[in-house]
């Protein structure tokens, strides 16, 4: 991602919530990486303490929370999004130190952000930012999240493509209205593996290419090597009469967030076993085991024959997450694959 | 829930597992409570720092976890929940005081447990467990989690019945081997808010009940009235012309467990606005408003016409979510409705 990144001349903004690890935060900077994005306040003070200083909270402001912006800001290069005249407003009155502040773009995935068709509202925002005291006008920037359900990936191209031209006309619109200076940030991790250079944007954020996961596997976003995290759950029960076996490792553990199995019906990750000398890496997937159930605790497992031969009660298996984002935000104590412990944040 | 325990004559045993929250522990010591539930060794160390001396750890035994074990059973009164004649060996073996240990029966939920009509594998597990130097019997304990899936309260009732009904066949099995000292535990919220009086058993273990949430009410378990624990989320954007509004609020806080909405569709739970002085209570139900997609940080709701008029970006407003122990695992910091601050653990 990041030699894409350089070759295409873009800046890379990777999203830290993904791993939300001081530690995986340094394996970025031998790539280069010095800027950064996070989804909370709380995430962007951690890694601040952690030398990174030029970070973007790509969330919509919570005004709620202009204590610790203000602390922020006065600390690190503070990058901000907002959608609305009031949150400026607000923003500027209560801020003493600069902030950067990008406009939210909704550009189809309609969960936020001012849609792509209202020019006229987007050029009347910037120009409020502009004439701010504290406020740097800093661009438009999107999350096409509904490449999420693009599972060609030609149609995820077609779709990183169409939202740089739309970001495009919006910059042109702010141009004609005097307007210059700003860049076009996008940030989907299946549009930004889709295509092979990041053209007409000015910086990419994707997060969850770190790790990739289930959902992405599904979507064709990566391979199956390419998943880089995995859930050690004990198995405390051993089921063979239903050719299945239950895991310490639920909801608490995995996140709720269910997935389509190829075959059919709902499943919350695959399970493979563990292999290597230190239990640290695993084997490969197949796909007739998984978790078919969580509860709290419990992640009910659908074996293969072989997983449950091989199998005992107390054993550690490997569960390939759903979604590793949210897997990740559960689960405080991480490995590498060599066995060394991973320094992680609590949010 | 208390008061139909001690009619019924038998141990109320709540699951702390819902509130995760040594002060709400408190109350309950109100109503006589002095054996409660967990579920997990970590739970049951921060309860015992409380002074619970009595508690059950309803989980199959997780033998990874021996040395924390060790250490609860030289300070409390500890029970286990086993299920296979390996783990009962393994445990006689390891520790060196004294613990209790349930046998898990499965009454067809399906998760986990001995089959309820493996009578047989139920006698031979009781035996090894009396022959064993550290482990006394304690009896039987079922979770009837199918409960949670029967809509209607009598059908429930009769589960409650059904179940107590088989455990205590089981029982008489165990009785007619000569193994007389077992006990009959079950636990669901559902089936112990749906029965007047619990008949043939020992002990009650219900959890959710405290607290009650978005899921037991569409099921009829409680009432509106009784749903005692909402997320206060702030709101960082109104989408006026699609009728909705964007919480900080996802499903890193609200956990991404969905729920049928009843009128069709996915819902995550219902949002109401907050009320009083301290913003500490809130507002009726209005099914018009609710929660209908999460990410990890963003709660999209669809909101009513008047929700939607009388709420301001800034503004706090309360989620009834739908599983509420996944919601108070998840979040760390409570009140009370007086705006009082509600100690919580974190595992």
């Amino acid at each position: 991602m990041a030699e894409k990144a350089r070759k295409s001349r873009v800046r890379f903004r990777p999203h830290f919530k993904t791993h939300q690890s001081a530690e995986v935060g340094e394996w970025f900077r031998y790539f280069g990486v010095t800027s950064i994005t996070v989804s909370s306040l709380s995430m962007a003070e951690y890694f601040a303490d952690y030398r990174w200083n030029d970070i973007t909270v790509a969330f919509p402001v919570n005004l709620r929370q202009t204590e610790l912006m203000k602390r922020l800001a006065a600390r690190i290069r503070l990058n901000v999004l907002v959608l609305d005249e009031e949150t400026v407003e607000a923003l500027d009155e209560l801020l003493d130190t600069g902030v950067g502040v990008w406009i939210k773009i909704d550009t189809g995935y309609g969960r936020t952000g001012i849609r792509w068709d209202r020019g006229k509202d987007v050029v009347s925002l910037a120009r409020r930012i502009e004439e701010s005291k504290h406020l740097s006008f800093k661009g438009l920037l999107t999350h096409t999240g509904q490449s999420y359900h693009v599972h060609s990936k030609e149609k995820r191209a077609e779709l990183f493509s169409e939202t740089a031209r739309v970001l495009g006309a919006l910059r042109d619109q702010l141009a004609d209205a005097g307007i210059d200076e700003g860049e076009i940030s996008v940030g989907d991790t299946p549009g930004t593996t889709a295509v092979e250079r990041f053209e007409g944007v000015d910086e990419v954020r994707p997060g969850n290419f770190v790790f990739f996961d289930v959902q992405q596997y599904h979507l064709g976003s990566c391979t199956e090597d390419e998943i880089a995290m995995a859930v050690a759950c004990p198995v405390v029960a051993l089921h063979p009469e239903r050719g299945e076996m239950v895991l310490y490792g639920g909801a608490v553990h995995l996140s709720a967030q269910a997935e389509e199995h190829p075959d059919g019906g709902k499943m919350y990750g695959y399970v493979v076993p563990l292999k290597g000398e230190q239990q640290a890496s695993w084997c490969r997937i197949d796909p007739a085991s998984c978790v078919r159930m969580v509860s709290q605790e419990h992640g009910v497992v659908r074996c293969s024959p072989d997983l449950l031969a091989s199998t005992e009660v107390a054993d550690l298996v490997a569960v390939l997450p759903v979604h590793s984002c949210l897997s990740e935000d559960l689960i405080d104590d991480a490995m590498d694959t060599a066995g060394r412990r991973i320094m992680k944040g609590r949010f």
